[in-house]
């Protein structure tokens, strides 16, 4: 590694040699790996006595939605409506929609349509936005039931203590809501290496605050939700009675440099291959670019992604479909021709890219598995 | 503006009203715009006495790309084998794909079948993918038509020199080929504000230099073809008899940074929805984060996108669903629930992340077109 101030140093992951005859770019799962992740999330929440609702976001699979329910998760996490829809269509009952929703226009109708056939919950942190979501489902069977978001150090949504939840959990009742818990994001453990730990005392004591609040006023405080991979299980214990942790199934680069998964935990990689060599000794252009890896960087990861078999070997620059490589003097370069693994710094955005994983074990093809909500950002 | 030392401090670009009723995020295209930039490039070719071979990568949208035929382009340029299948079931008859297409396995068999059904010629840079093309066209009735690309001076792909793109020629020569002529793309218009003209003459110079070595090696030459929105017509004339620029038709922020296109040119836009303001009084959150976005952002650029209407406003950190938008203190924000018009800073992987542009002509939606080759980066 090159050992840039600040960024890691830590050793490249193991990950199976990738199979044969891969058209590229392609997204290619292993399947042994994500069904040993979901089972060591799910067994980490079990034997701390709460509930595991992991976000779906990262991969946007029914199929995968369905293994993490296989391996004991109680529902799922969305971030959009969209979401919510396909995995509603995919046979998904329980669902909760982790965001400040919006509802008015077309929002109110779909949001009106998946109450009325899923077991739904959905994100407030305004009266403003109660009161839309009180309006588009009036005239229901039976209320919406909604948790009240509050911050918790990551500043981006959520009110901002526990005096503006319960404010927001009267306004959510008024309206006709029903007011079930209270959730945030701890997305602070993402800045720095080391930082989810921190982040989920963060999380813990913010929604214990919260909840206290919301008990003294009446309320029965029945989800006290957290949710990171970095804060992760970190987060389960005391108050909290659900983790909504999302990257931990495919994992990637930014979650292993941040410790937030094992070494073994890398569940996707892209499969590129070499198309040029031409410009320079020091450079070799793959074909997995800005509209495969995405530009997402942390300030702790240098370059776009890393390449296990190369792992001094730089992603410099991206463009929309190629990747520029710097391979720093005297050490191993990938000849042209040759197809690589990459392991993606932020598994979510790129997955967003792709129709399709290809599913492997050991090292062979076991299937091609749809991105069922892939572009559903509405 | 905030006058970060090396960013823009452009005006805001003039852009229509929002259509009412949008569902958000979307992709709006304003078609009266989108055809002037149609015109302008077209009719700026024109009086050049040089072909518009423009990249369809921008818009994957078959629809404008017929746009940009009717308006006078002689054919289009695709980065991929897929883009090309999806143009080519469109319709599309004349097809260069500029990338160093390497032929090997399941893109053997898609680039013979393609090269059977449509006038395709293929990008080349080293005597190796040469050889791998001709052997994924053999037996076919009629040779496929291949161009060399030589860097002049983006540093991505592309041979050296005019010496190294006639071994290139020669061993495409060799193998079957057909060699019509040569191309670059002088990316590094794009590095610093106003850089365009200068790497149009890099593109001019090394183009003729390669074109004079191909003609004294023998080579009929009949393509000279220069490629970018900041290089685009500064290249044409001389040599040049082609030019490939993408970015013109919807326009971009960085584009309008650059100079490269004027302050009515931006074309296309994101609709989002402010959905929290709950964190801080200098904060409103909307719903379009980085898989709408995208974290793609040039270094004179503060921020993942411009608020034409809140010109002091900053798109500060994107989560996948969320942009957290820092509003100066004294300076207007948008309230709760509001629709705000956001400028993109680079339109092609914004493009990427939606399956239909919103088409309208005067703040009414006259139509959804979808993005045909959306997710084809293969």
């Amino acid at each position: 590694m090159t050992g840039v101030p600040g960024t890691t140093t830590a050793s490249p992951p193991s990950v199976a040699p990738l199979p044969e005859g891969l058209d590229t770019p392609a997204l290619v799962v292993d399947l042994d790996v994500v069904e040993r992740n979901a089972r060591r999330m799910a067994d980490g929440a079990l034997s701390r006595g709460v509930a595991l609702r992991p976000h779906v976001k990262t991969h946007k699979s029914v199929a995968l939605a369905r293994l993490q329910l296989d391996h004991g998760a109680r529902g799922i996490t969305v971030g959009t409506l969209g979401e919510a829809e396909v995995m509603a269509r995919g046979g998904i009952r329980d669902i909760f929609v982790g965001y400040p929703v919006w509802a008015d226009g077309p929002k109110a109708a779909r949001l009106a349509a998946l109450h009325s056939i899923v077991d739904l919950s959905v994100g407030v942190d305004s009266p403003e936005a109660a009161a839309q979501l009180g309006a588009a489902v009036t005239g229901s069977e039976r209320p919406l039931r909604v948790l009240v978001e509050i911050d918790s150090g990551a500043r981006r949504s959520g009110v901002a203590n526990a005096d503006a939840a319960l404010r927001v959990a009267m306004a959510a009742r008024d309206v006709g809501l029903l007011v079930i818990g209270v959730f945030t994001h701890g997305g602070h453990g993402y800045r720095t290496l080391g930082a989810g730990p921190a982040a989920a005392k963060d999380e813990i004591r913010t929604l214990a605050a919260a909840a206290d609040a919301l008990t003294a006023g009446g309320f029965s405080v029945e989800a006290i939700s957290a949710g990171s991979t970095p804060t992760g299980l970190h987060a389960a214990g005391g108050p909290v009675n659900e983790i909504r942790p999302g990257t931990y199934l495919l994992g990637d680069r930014q979650q292993l440099a941040l410790g937030a998964i094992p070494a073994d935990g890398i569940g996707l990689v892209v499969a590129a291959t070499v198309v040029s060599t031409a410009v320079a000794l020091d450079q070799v252009v793959v074909d997995a670019g800005a509209k495969t890896l995405t530009k997402d960087r942390a300030a702790f990861l240098e370059g776009f992604g890393m390449l296990p078999a190369y792992p001094d070997a730089v992603i410099e620059r991206l463009f929309d479909y190629h990747a520029a490589i710097r391979i720093p003097s005297g050490t191993p370069a990938p000849r042209l021709g040759e197809v690589v693994t990459i392991v993606p710094n932020h598994v979510c955005p790129v997955v967003e890219q792709f129709d399709e994983f290809m599913v492997s074990r050991t090292g062979t093809i076991v299937g091609r598995w749809p991105i069922d909500a892939r572009g559903r950002s509405r």
